[in-house]
């Protein structure tokens, strides 16, 4: 038996450790990053809504115009047996659709690449490690970089065009923050590399509207705010508004609600996470308990 | 003997058939497309201002903070063992720094990461046939989509963030126009994919000057037009403008000087190429063969 206990890929129809997959360097998912992916958490031995995370996956992959040649249910039962095989229970569970090479070396037509689809799974992943969270954990606003703008990159077809990201956290890492949030171009929160934003302003709960992903743990805790009576507003968030917010929070598929105690040089609750951000935490979790939303992993034995 | 004629790669010091060249599907020049690259031509045996190459890809290097523990002099020679390797006189020959993985998974800082480079080399690669720039090539300028700003990625550091010419091409191509050329976000002609954009304006020669990669084939251009004693212009060029020119052209180190006959609806030239761009296309071959320029290729026998 194959060791995947570090991690395990699906590709064309074999599964494989993950540090055997690999991809040809002149792929254009490599030279173009001519991908759209999407990323699946696996939670106590089941996926967490797959069904939609496949649904924003497919509406990438044809906002990118790939032809992957699978279904969703050929791409739910890769993952599973990809994951599966692997024996983890919780994992990090990445689909890509890929250009490819084209059929003619080269020829420069997108349209006439041969689309490949892939998948790989690793031990979960957190966005800020929980005991960082616990510590209270900090994000850098940007300084030298904003936001890819939607008009160049749509950032609904989710997708690797990160280089914004890696310049946001050079500069939080310098400075000796956890992480980094960016903004767009008009000085409005967008997001930051693996997670959307929000803010906590008197009753209502408000997240950035456009130029943003629209993540599935997003939508999680607008869901929750509504079974928890909270009003929500998704609407342009001006930085200055997020900086004099009540609390801040992220929310990723690595990590579930992630509570902020400090954004750049400003100190939210002295310190400790808000009462809005600790409540959507424990209920994110819970909700990945919930039956409804869980498609058991059909583990070996 | 393994058969490298269709291409070949270097990795960790090893020379490899093109197709036996893959990276890692978690490495971050995939899933951040976490690179920067440069792309030197060989023609006729000979690479083309290889030091002028190298020396961008140092500074792009030095931009994007990668560690690739490798020296000017040491690329070079990883280059030309593996272009004479593969036997190939007229080649596209790629140098990539590639972030890699962290050393502890799960680890978000970049600083983190095992950085490494790679090379690959295959036959030479036009961005536009010359059967096409003969017949006279069309251009489509972009209307969906704009040229990511510099301010979101350093077009200055040489990276893979392509998704705007991916959408551009797709217009293009479906349009039934051979590339594409993009428009930054204040309404100037920008570049495409692979290329810088050239007017002839009375008896200028203009460029735009930000937002776009300084071209080793640009600078190629403008020092041509120094020698024939034509008149150049390095500033922003409204689309408008661009439209109204006498002549248009392209620059790239993927077919040199590349005359334009078409760009939207309008036809230069009467379709065909004007008389600078047909000038300055004769003499970037002549430059190529230049001793001065060409580092040759030591291959074998």
């Amino acid at each position: 038996m194959t060791d995947l206990s570090a991690g395990a890929a699906w590709m064309a129809g074999r599964i494989l450790p993950i540090a055997e997959a690999k991809i040809g360097v002149t792929d254009w998912a490599l030279t173009h990053s001519d991908t759209v992916y999407d990323v699946v958490p696996v939670v106590g031995g089941a996926f967490f809504r797959l069904p939609d995370y496949l649904a924003r996956f497919r509406a990438s992959v044809q906002a990118g115009r790939f032809e992957i040649g699978m279904e969703d249910a050929e791409i739910a039962a890769a993952l599973s047996s990809m994951v599966a095989a692997s024996g983890l229970r919780d994992a990090y569970c990445a689909m890509v659709a890929a250009r490819g090479t084209p059929r003619v070396p080269g020829d420069r037509d997108p349209r006439n690449c041969r689309n490949h689809f892939y998948a790989w799974a690793v031990p979960y992943v957190h966005v800020i490690k929980p005991e960082v969270i616990a510590a209270g954990a900090s994000v850098w606003i940007a300084k030298m970089v904003r936001r890819i703008p939607p008009d160049s990159v749509n950032p609904r077809a989710k997708n690797y065009h990160w280089g914004d990201f890696t310049a946001g956290l050079f500069e939080a890492k310098e400075a000796g923050f956890e992480t980094v949030l960016l903004c767009d171009h008009a000085g409005h929160v967008a997001e930051g590399p693996g997670f959307n934003a929000f803010a906590v302003i008197g009753d209502r709960v408000v997240t950035p509207e456009t130029g943003v992903l629209e993540g599935i743990t997003r939508r999680t805790v607008l869901e929750i705010c509504a079974e928890l009576g909270l009003a929500t507003e998704i609407r342009p968030l001006p930085l200055e508004e997020f900086m004099a917010a009540d609390e801040v929070f992220l929310s990723s598929s690595g990590g579930g609600v992630l509570p902020i105690t400090r954004v750049d040089d400003r100190i939210f609750g002295n310190g400790v996470a808000g009462p809005v951000a600790r409540q959507l935490h424990a209920r994110y979790w819970d909700w990945t308990r919930r039956p409804e939303h869980r498609t058991p992993v059909p583990y070996p034995g």
